[in-house]
């Protein structure tokens, strides 16, 4: 497998129906600003880890590409609202993001908040087709969606974002694990649960889910490490924003080599947890290249 | 029929079926904290209308009231988050509703805006619930989520928000029918079809549908007009808040007594079109209400 030229592929087959996805009305002008809005920070470049590893976690359970892709696209939809709202001045106020200004510094801070509002939205009217029951079964594609709609909500990532506000004396790692659990841990797992939950493979299920966990933890450990150590070309955002704002990160409180010793580890125990399933050569070749990436 | 004993009835197993959807997880302050911003709002004594005309679309359509209740309170979820979302600084900057401090004057603008997100979010945990499929038609109960998603979305409220925050120079009545059609009518129509489309009665689909459109009319030239004659003390928000932000409303472009016939002349139709369906003599009433409505 030529992993690099695999993962393009990938990329461009979710990228092309992210573009497809979104459509103005053609009545008003209005409804090509906010589709604008939406379209910009949607189609601007990520790395798409989560719709990728939803798409592999419906391959190796059997469910077909084109039944997971629009629930990958939703998750992606979700992902992008939540960085937009969380770069708005309220809140991160951040001016770049994948090394272009943020929503609110293109469009203002309304058209930002409309924007998120309506990716948020738009992630369940992708996912809420009524030809959709023919091909799965319909508690499984209930199931499913309620997945993706609780870990985004106020016991999942909304949740991990409000402990990350307010976590100005957080100084143990327990604590921060449970931001992180919330904040980029639910929606990763997600990603990782939903081949199982589709597909109803039970026997599966928990094996994904833990898979989710340890792999959104030590992502956002990374994170945090390269947000003390990456450069602004590479990360194409500001430098230490994290302790700008003054939170409290793995890097601040492990140091950085223990803390890049802890994702490492995680990082190698997904994939030996990989390892022991038939057809994750793709997912196992991910996460070695995601420990090892510089942004 | 006792209408208004029959409204607080109603009133309070939709506030009762509210304050229980929204639980902490009692596993942090956090998971408090983000319930009490969701709460705040969302039992702040609305009028309930939207899942009033919900329910009542149903149970004139046969569906009973157990399925159309979560349908209902997802829908006020939605209307409770656009009106913290619309209250921001960045976008009306109002810092009253319902007669206490906005979500963002009592919280602060960074919980404002992740409370409303959780709203949204939450009204889709709500309605998808894996044994829903077993008290009515599968394509049905999707179609019915699928229309309200619609309904919220960034060919609904949400593109109505955008025009109306770039409506400065708008000065007819076509354009102002535009922004209404999408920020006010398009969330109220659902509620008024939601009762065929659950029901599978197609017959009636369109006649609901238009029922929807008059009323939201009717409703949101109402409101403008209210919103210059009206008192602080009735409304609960600044009176002209409208105008402070210099937007254009039916009051100002045909005057406080035109708009007023308009408004009438509508919601006589909605009552004439409701006399001719068996079943209606309680939305016969509350539009009849609502016409003379002071606030």
């Amino acid at each position: 497998m030529n992993f690099q030229k695999e993962y393009e592929s990938r990329l461009s087959i979710i990228n092309g129906r992210l573009s497809e996805i979104l459509q103005a009305d053609n009545k008003s002008k209005f409804s090509d600003e906010i589709v604008e809005v939406m379209k910009y920070s949607l189609l601007s470049g990520g790395k798409r880890i989560r719709p990728i590893i939803l798409i592999e976690s419906c391959r190796i359970n059997s469910v077909y590409d084109e039944i997971a892709l629009d629930f990958a696209c939703a998750l992606e939809m979700i992902h992008t609202y939540s960085l937009i709202h969380d770069d708005l001045p309220a809140m991160d106020n951040d001016d770049y993001r994948r090394g272009k200004l943020s929503s609110h510094k293109k469009f203002g801070e309304d058209m930002a908040i409309l924007g998120g509002d309506a990716l948020l939205n738009g992630a369940f009217e992708v996912m809420l087709v009524e030809t959709k029951g023919k091909s799965m079964n319909f508690k499984n594609y209930i199931s499913a969606m309620k997945k993706i709609a609780c870990s985004s909500g106020y016991r999942g990532m909304i949740l991990g974002q409000v402990s990350d506000i307010k976590s100005f004396e957080i100084s143990n790692s327990s604590d921060l694990d449970y931001i992180n659990k919330n904040k980029t841990g639910a929606i990763i797992e997600a990603a990782f649960s939903l081949g199982p939950i589709i597909s109803g493979h039970k026997e599966n299920y928990k094996k994904f889910q833990k898979l989710g966990q340890l792999f959104g933890n030590a992502f956002q450990i990374q994170d945090d490490v390269l947000d003390v150590i990456g450069d602004f070309e590479k990360l194409g955002k500001p430098v230490g924003s994290d302790s700008k704002n003054k939170k409290s990160t793995y890097a601040d409180i492990f140091g950085i080599e223990k803390a890049k010793n802890k994702y490492i580890m995680m990082y190698n125990e997904c994939m030996g947890t990989l390892k022991s399933i038939r057809n994750t050569e793709f997912l196992v070749e991910m996460i070695n290249n995601m420990s090892n990436r510089e942004k």
